[in-house]
């Protein structure tokens, strides 16, 4: 199958580029190399499978034009502002990198005719309803990030589309997705930090915000499978795992595996890291575990799997 | 109170401008004149307590200075396409009119700091759920026209922007609204096509397609009267009348009312008027009613009311 991967530079698009390759598929990628890294997909550059745009798709004539010459026929939407913290001031960057993006390939894919469609949503399209196991059904979807705003936007934008010009398109709302060439994230700058000072860790918030992290393998081949298959009108899945981790707990497994002992942990305090952060969120997965797909890796294996991944690089980078 | 209305030279825009002068505000008027009128607003033009702008808000600029200088209490955000079977053709239109609009009077209220919002938004973020009642709590909001879609799109930015920067905003989601002044819409198609041709009616879809109509009197006493008392966060309501209008029984209505026999009524077909016009929808009113409003008019008495205001508007224009 040919497919195009916007945002394929980036470290979801990037792993799941070489999952679509492993598969068999023919892989065009686009990204504009805001978040994504030449890094990310260097061991695909000599795939003859493998094509690479580096453009934005905001440029609507630009992506017309790749799209009517690649004529591909499932495209994977991963292009958006990953970083909340930082669209958190500047809501600008989710106006243009999550909704004008996901407008941008919707009208080319429209003008194209080209039917299929996965998108890459999120669990922040729900707001802060911490008190109740989300499914893909809980009504009053609020929000309270730019960043989960653009993403909902995105998401009723697919409806309408797929409505008007009878696409298929499939949509998952991912909870927190880690490992390999991670890019940000508590993880990410919890590693960063030790780096600096091995004997205090700054902590955003009160440590106990929890959420469920999942392995960016398990995450990339249940793309990979479930597009294979999709149905006609949009279907949505909460995709997750097993458990949830705090980042308190995070902080304990990176001390852990850096052997690093007595580290002192210094919280800035509050429930949130950060204002528009959803502090602890529970998914349903009913849903997708009814169509026999689960995740092979918990929260908590998904973490400690992920700081031996940056720790390995580390060492292959210095 | 001093207020901006967005979108003010339109048909509800300048009804409700006109309401607010009534209720002793002050007005500040823009509108980029795409589908507003100035014949909308000529009555109101030396009133001292309104200003009006042609300006497009989607120039963010342009709309921050305009926010800096007057510095209103409260925004009504009416700056919407609202022709919903031109932009079936044309995304675009959406686009810019109906989400870039929203996203840059938002903007320019968190830069000024302006906290108090009501926005016009509508049945069509629910999608085709004919076989339901829609409480404002239906869950799975699936547009499935882009003017729904963006509509939808601006609801959850509104959601956002009220979280980061405690805003206060009412959003009322329309049915049909109809009234003096009125642009566009199947009483107006009927009573053009009536006076081109007096024996036949030509009718989109099979003339069922039944909707609530409420006339926009109503509908602008009840924004004045909610704004006045917004709570913090964001409040939604389905504002809506008893009863529902077919589209034949409106053609009947014009007819009876042009004092029009025997005219022949051409159906073209199928369920709904155009792709992505949802033929039936049913609200369920119990949450606005229950704060004790209540509309006047009925919708059959909204579609009579509106036929007449026509009629005597093409006296006075004759």
């Amino acid at each position: 199958m040919k497919t195009i991967v916007v945002g394929g530079a980036g470290f979801i698009g990037s792993n799941l580029c070489r999952a679509l390759l492993e598969y068999g598929n023919q892989v065009v990628c686009i990204d504009n190399m805001s978040l994504g890294n030449i890094r990310n997909i260097e061991d695909l550059i000599n795939n003859t499978n493998f094509k690479f745009y580096k453009e934005d798709v905001i440029n609507n004539e630009v992506l017309l034009n790749i799209f009517a010459k690649e004529m591909p026929e499932t495209i994977f939407h991963l292009a958006a502002n990953s970083d909340i913290q930082t669209s958190a001031k500047n809501p600008w960057v989710e106006y243009c990198n999550t909704y004008t993006t996901t407008f941008s390939i919707l009208e080319c894919m429209r003008v194209c005719d080209i039917k299929r469609l996965f998108f890459a949503s999120t669990s922040a399209v729900y707001g802060d309803k911490r008190d109740i196991e989300l499914t893909e059904d809980t009504p009053n979807l609020a929000p309270i990030s730019y960043y989960g705003a653009a993403k909902l936007g995105s998401e009723a934008l697919i409806q309408a589309y797929s409505y008007m010009n009878d696409m298929k398109a499939l949509i998952f709302r991912f909870p927190n997705v880690i490992g390999p060439k991670l890019t940000h994230g508590v993880i990410y700058d919890f590693i960063k930090k030790l780096d600096k000072n091995k004997e205090i860790l700054e902590i955003l918030g009160d440590g106990k915000q929890t959420k469920p992290y999942i392995y960016v393998k398990d995450l990339v081949d249940a793309i990979v499978n479930f597009t294979n298959d999709i149905k006609p009108g949009v279907e949505v899945y909460n995709l997750g795992v097993t458990g949830a981790t705090s980042v308190k707990r995070i902080a304990d497994i990176i001390c852990e595996e850096l052997e690093l002992k007595n580290v002192r942990y210094e919280y800035t305090g509050g429930e949130s890291g950060w204002k528009g952060d959803v502090p602890q969120f529970r998914y349903c997965l009913d849903k997708i575990h009814k169509t026999g797909w689960k995740a092979q890796y918990s929260s908590d294996e998904a973490v400690r799997k992920t700081v031996r991944d940056v720790i390995e690089e580390r060492k292959t980078d210095a």
